[in-house]
């Protein structure tokens, strides 16, 4: 824990003198005053967080963390479980959504394997972290023991500061593991007190009968292990994942250097609900890219009080809607460091 | 009138063939069927749109027209109406908002007077497509003449047929005229027939009194104008603006090349409400980008029957929404056109 400690120590929250500069520098700017409305809410965040006057973003990392799920044994996914694997090779040789989206906004990607079945063939893309071969069935036990919560969220840590070395100016959050919406359903409850039936939903796409089973499945495990909800690291290890551990890890890791971390989907949100259990001033340095059609997604962003920046009925994961967030953000930081002021561009300021 | 009939007559409508195939192609893609909501809806519409199986956005353009208003004399804008001229050299300098956001996307713009109050000094990047010098006091007579009406719609026609012959894949709408709401709310209530409080509000950024005043004005110029509401032209020509008759006439044009139009603000939908009571087929080539927090917005996109893509409480015009609202709509393009499918990627489908 002492790493986990020496990184949350180091999350000092937002420098309001240089936001309060920040707002007068935009109300200084050749349009009506707060008429650019969330985008300069946006950059004066950016500002916030980052400490700098001028932040910009050269360097964008998505990092996708995937793992599989023991609880898909209860059949609760619409896609075998061979799809992590599978969708893992896809990010390497850049076919899925995630590549375009992060592509079209000139992100790099990181893919690590927290923990698939299987073991991968080598691709010098790929970073491994492997914690175990999949958690074990929380219907029926523990996903996963305290060790390797702990183990999950260190690697997080590892994995932002090696890819840190490179510099990193904003990240977004990606997942891949079929079963991982259930594990996030549980981790919802348990924080936010909802009934299993308000956080839960279709994930990849299930019918009826499913989500009935579903729910099921969360409630027993929910009954089996009796997570603590005063202990982030316990309900990790008894209903989370491995990839949702090594995302907490990179979202404090990432706050405690004064990094954006702009947030993906309903999983995404389910580590950085972990990771604000385990220092609640990592907040300030989130910003919700978009809700989800995921029941349980809004539940989380209205417990941590963040207000997503658009709704596309997205459900894919991956970091696709953090990748539309981060070229949100970089669009209203410029709108701060790049505009002319009335000044500047002689241009009269308003009657009274 | 013969030239706007032209092109009216080449809007067609969205080609369903092609878009069933994209719904095919999207359905392939690595990714749970649906799983990129509004996204995969996007494509496809491009793809109806353009007729083209892959829609490529190598030159985006957004239009930003200026214009003066004769009814600012009756104290509805909380700025001078210099600003506009202003504000042009603003745009032609690089410093306003909409070229931060139009540099962020890769787009171009087009500067175009449409009828600023004064002479403006030559600059390169600047189109002048002059009408008048702004139009007359709508509170106390027509604001421009019929012909002046059709003029301002051939206007539009022609900075698009110009500016085509550089090849352009998609545009934005954008403008820039002190008193413009005013006329938009105008329009808005004509069309929609809702009444002139529900669809008038604070535009740059007016207090209680002034905006009391500027619903008074409107009302005044309906009862002594009496534009009639299936006579689009007579609108434009009652309580319109040049502005607002040159973006009407790009709109149209753009759909009579099958060229998707990304509609801004307030200002930009009364245009395109202009446009859509001409031709009503022409509004399947729009995409509403946002919301905006100007109240007679969404009454006109729900008029219209437009789905905003954001709303992140933006008011300022010029375009900078639109940027936004491109930047998406090649997102989701990129999706159809350069995702993997189950097959090329190897990913198992889905158990049922």
């Amino acid at each position: 824990m002492d790493e986990i400690k020496q990184i949350t120590q180091k999350i000092t929250g937002v420098d309001f003198k240089l936001m309060d500069e920040a707002q007068k520098r935009l109300d200084n700017l050749t349009k009506p005053r707060g008429s650019l409305g969330r985008l300069e809410e946006l950059a004066k965040q950016i500002v916030g967080i980052t400490a700098k006057e001028n932040p910009e973003f050269k360097n964008k990392v998505i990092f996708i963390l995937a793992a599989d799920h023991g609880v898909t044994e209860e059949g609760v996914s619409a896609y075998p479980k061979e799809v992590t694997a599978q969708m893992v090779y896809n990010f390497l040789e850049g076919g899925a959504g995630i590549n375009v989206l992060a592509n079209h906004i000139g992100a790099r990607v990181v893919v690590v394997d927290m923990g698939i079945c299987c073991d991968l063939k080598p691709h010098p893309l790929l970073v491994i972290k492997k914690i175990n071969y999949g958690t074990k069935n929380m219907a029926r036990g523990r996903a996963m023991t305290r060790e390797e919560a702990v183990k999950s969220i260190r690697a997080g840590i590892e994995i932002f500061e090696n890819e840190f070395k490179r510099e990193i100016n904003i990240i977004g959050t990606g997942e891949m593991g079929i079963g991982n919406t259930t594990a996030s359903s549980a981790i919802t409850a348990i924080f936010t007190k909802k009934p299993v039936e308000d956080v839960t939903g279709r994930g990849t796409g299930i019918n009826d009968e499913i989500l009935e089973n579903k729910v099921m499945v969360i409630k027993k495990s929910l009954s089996v292990n009796k997570p603590n909800p005063s202990d982030p690291i316990d309900v990790l290890a008894k209903v989370g994942g491995f990839e949702i551990g090594g995302l907490a890890g990179i979202i404090l890791t990432a706050a405690s250097k004064r990094i954006p971390v702009v947030i993906d989907g309903f999983i995404s949100s389910a580590a950085a609900l972990i990771a604000f259990q385990i220092e609640p001033k990592v907040k300030d340095c989130m910003i919700a890219s978009h809700v989800s059609a995921e029941k349980g997604h809004k539940v989380i962003l209205d417990y941590l009080g963040l207000k997503p920046l658009f709704d596309l009925d997205l459900r894919l994961g991956e970091g696709t809607g953090a990748a539309l967030g981060i070229n949100i953000v970089e669009a209203a930081t410029k709108i701060l460091t790049r505009m002319a002021t009335f000044k500047s561009a002689n241009v009269s300021e308003r009657k009274k």
